[in-house]
């Protein structure tokens, strides 16, 4: 118990000296932004979500240049939320799909598409969110999941740091 | 109405040789990013969030240099999301506070929490999201306004680009 305290300290010191590190800080926000912080990063995981996985593809679609993209795509696997798997050995092909985690991430999209639809679309949406049961337009909001209220007004607060015990306990 | 459409070309057109401008793009989400897309800018409307409004106190919080948390500042004001008020005038001291469009953005913070919470906090939850009215803990969801349904299944879709009429109609 007291190693794992001594080695998540000295991560951090050791982040310290260089440009500040996300990853480290206690903000849940700040360490999901560590992940996919960059722009092209949230758009790749949109063409993700849109069904694409082919380099060829994500390029087609974002207009980026294949040293940016190859490196994005790069960060992402080793970020955790894509996968690259070789879909032809001769040539080498491969492709990059959405992991639990990357697919968990989609909630995140839908809020930004409500929020870029409300507020920076003048000429009308473009873009919708669709139930495919139903073939109609979802109007994304966010409730709490056990109460089903809408949270409007709810506020971040920050918990009593747990001890180690009792994180244990959480994640049992 | 021809007037909108060549001065829309226009602009495009005049960004295209300059890099990437996200805010031309017919996805909501890129222009959602095009007003954030830098992750000191998410990290400030956190703060934002949580009440803070001074220099000095985005600047304790997040431990950015001056330079660079003024420069965030002046883009957040200039993209619509903050406001800037001066609330004392010798000396001249001025405060950031959110403007409805960037109060607005919330349920992407909130997506972004749960994101975090649930796969970057191996010790445990450090931040909560709280309903003020119960004190209880609030597990954001993300579901459709209208029919109340978990939007687990929802997919993005690009719908037809309406004519200026058909904008112009679902604005009024």
């Amino acid at each position: 118990m007291m190693q794992s305290t001594a080695l998540r300290s000295f991560h951090i010191e050791s982040y310290a000296m260089q440009h500040t590190r996300l990853d480290t800080l206690p903000c849940p926000i700040a360490r999901a932004l560590d992940r996919v912080g960059e722009w092209w990063n949230i758009l790749i995981l949109r063409d993700a979500f849109r069904g694409l996985t082919r380099f060829d593809q994500f390029q087609k679609s974002l207009g980026i240049a294949p040293n940016i993209l190859s490196r994005r795509l790069r960060g992402l696997v080793e970020a955790g939320l894509l996968e690259k798997i070789r879909y032809n050995q001769r040539p080498p092909r491969d492709e990059y799909v959405l992991t639990p985690v990357g697919r968990d991430f989609q909630p995140v999209l839908w809020a930004m598409l409500a929020w870029g639809n409300r507020h920076f679309m003048p000429f009308g949406q473009e873009v919708a969110l669709v139930d495919p049961a139903t073939g109609l337009h979802a109007d994304p909001v966010m409730v709490d999941g056990k109460s089903g209220k809408r949270l409007d007004q709810a506020v971040l607060r920050p918990i009593p740091r747990p001890t180690l015990d009792d994180a244990r306990r959480r994640q049992s």
